[in-house]
């Protein structure tokens, strides 16, 4: 290894951002990596960044792998990757899921610089006798090429087939749709990615905030009867007040806004306030504003023509049966919780699975392993009234 | 007495506020008595209603005296009222401090049903034998006409000519400025009536909330370190965040608006929300709501022409040094406090005084009597931060 990783989030690679977006058009771009921004957080641009501000580390890396590549490297002593963290290079070709080559010339690298593309359920390698020695782990131990979390996640719900959407609500929010080919935007609000499934994309907005603006109020405004309140206790007393908040509306927008609308600048609010809101009221209006926020989402997809059955929820709020309930009732869609909750581990387990040949496929797989613990329906009265609200929600944003 | 007294904000004269409405213009109403808006708050339509309603009370009635009048003749047998007071039963003429015919004439009494106008200073009569012997009082004690509160604490705090707003921010928000003659709004949104200082006018707008939100806060989201914590308190926290609350914007409308723009529906807000925001936050975004809600009456009153050169201010919030320095910076006028806090009655003195020629007259008493204690100056950096913030502010109410 050269040098440390660059953690996804850095912004070094700003210019180098700026360059690429200004030699391809966003159309280009989107339509052939399923990305719709450009931005440093990629792999195109870091390496372009290098390659001018690090030419000595950049002339005599033979492998560029993504930091979970490193590690099967690691295990097995194999170059590999496979669909879905490529998918967020910005040099994968999404519907061919081959190397774009016109973007590995502009950002100065030969495919040879690039491990081999496996699907995700293959076996890479055997466990070497290195990390045998370090590790304890028997060298008949398969690795298999595995997944990006949210890809994982979707697959350890069940959601392999268009139909039902997996979304995860914990610091923020992530929605996950199985589709049968590449899907485009014609706005450019959603990403598109490889699913670990073969043969499946998926499309997955997100947000900047969900479950996080619960811990803030939780923090901000303490209980005074209970200074150990804990999530399930907060939510329990959103329960206690009727759906709509009795007015009172809110924002979860505490920094920025990410799908369906782009907007760095956003921000929370609460709106109705009058003298009768009380603690449990702004719980409530925080606890519906994110599913509304999700509700934004799922819109955009159903605005895709992507069907959507169910939703499986997933993430720290899936705990919590007011929030699901509250769900289903903005939604308008059941609303089930898997037993594992996590889901994203199942989905891995079940990949290497597959890759040892302990289940035939990846659907038999997810029939013996995928269960269902709870599922939460509509009430058509309490739809009625989200129905009214939501708008009212979605209004707000505009005027703000 | 006859029956209980009706207390103001009893809304049973609805349809007589209706009738009375259809039959005079708003202009005229306006024009006539200083009040934009019949409601059934005001003695006309009640009367109308005790009409309808207790034709036997109605019939056997000998005067109708606003509650004050009414403590007046117990304690001196005297029928008697004066302009304040008068300023607010929709049937006197404001300019000339007269009963109003035509509205006596619609409601059904004649002149002779109503006491005599004194000024506000003069001595109506002598405490009776009959009180001097329930409460102890000489029956050399004379009792002048007095004030409506609002007008008597503007005295009490030296606001008796042109230049001087007194503002009492307590639960709601009341505003009043001495005027020479009755001065009325083309669009109608502020009352005016008499002064309790002889020749002189006063325009006083109002606003349903204003400490009270503070109270709600505390009361809402306590703290946790300090069970007790009391305004001042919560109002150091204030002053510890920057002005303008680090982009945390409130809208204090937590029960409907009243002047500059009527409308019960408004309601409160905290809009620009992020992480940083803390219960500090909160506290001064609401300081600053109200004193920017302070500011939409002093500007009304400054399109009317008004002078405004000083402000004095009054009510619990007169105790809070951070509040009234952030008042000064968001109106860009000195801010005083007077020594004496319990204005209203210093006012109700000062009218004693003169009435018992302890004093030569209005100045002169107001000279003696009248201290300011505090003085808070504008500072140009903060005041230019307010000026961009109170636009926010008001754009904000506008799109909500």
């Amino acid at each position: 290894m050269l040098r440390n990783a660059i953690v996804w989030l850095d912004a070094r690679a700003e210019e180098e951002s700026t360059r690429i977006a200004k030699n391809f058009s966003p159309e280009l771009l989107y339509k052939t990596t399923g990305l719709p921004e450009m931005s440093p957080i990629w792999p195109a641009p870091k390496i372009l960044w290098l390659k001018k501000n690090e030419p000595d580390v950049f002339n005599h890396t033979s492998k560029f792998l993504i930091v979970k590549d490193y590690l099967i490297w690691k295990l097995t002593g194999k170059f590999s990757t496979e669909p879905t963290e490529s998918s967020s290079t910005f040099y994968l070709k999404l519907k061919e899921k081959d190397w774009w080559d016109e973007m590995l010339d502009f950002i100065g690298i030969k495919r040879d610089k690039l491990p081999i593309i496996f699907p995700s359920y293959e076996v890479v390698g055997n466990v070497s006798s290195q990390v045998k020695s370090q590790f304890g782990l028997c060298t008949n131990t398969k690795v298999v090429a595995g997944s990006m979390d949210q890809m994982a996640a979707a697959l350890g719900a069940g959601n392999v087939e268009p139909g039902i959407i997996t979304e995860s609500t914990g610091t923020a929010l992530g929605v996950v749709a199985t589709v049968d080919t590449p899907v485009y935007d014609p706005k450019r609000r959603v990403p598109c990615a490889a699913h670990c499934v073969p043969d499946r994309f998926v499309l997955y907005p997100y947000a900047e905030t969900s479950g996080i603006v619960l811990k803030w109020f939780r923090d901000t405004f303490p209980s005074l009867s209970d200074r150990k309140e804990d999530y399930g206790q907060l939510l329990q007393l959103a329960s206690r007040v009727s759906p709509g908040a009795e007015g009172l509306l809110a924002l979860p927008h505490f920094t920025g806004t990410a799908c369906p609308d782009f907007n760095p600048q956003a921000r929370g609010a609460f709106v109705g306030i009058s003298f009768k809101h009380q603690r449990t009221h702004f719980v409530r209006a925080l606890v519906e504003a994110v599913a509304f926020m999700l509700r934004e989402n799922i819109d955009l997809l159903k605005g895709l023509s992507i069907p959507v059955r169910k939703v499986r929820s997933l993430g720290g709020a899936a705990k919590s049966d007011v929030w699901l309930k509250i769900k289903a009732d903005v939604l308008n869609v059941p609303v089930e919780v898997p037993e594992c909750s996590e889901a994203a581990s199942l989905g891995a387990a079940v990949l290497a699975g597959v890759g040892a040949k302990v289940f035939s496929g990846i659907n038999q797989a997810v029939k013996e392993v995928v269960k269902v613990k709870k599922s939460f329906y509509p009430e058509p009265d309490n739809v009625a009234i989200y129905q009214k609200i939501y708008q009212d929600y979605l209004s707000l944003y505009q005027k703000l």
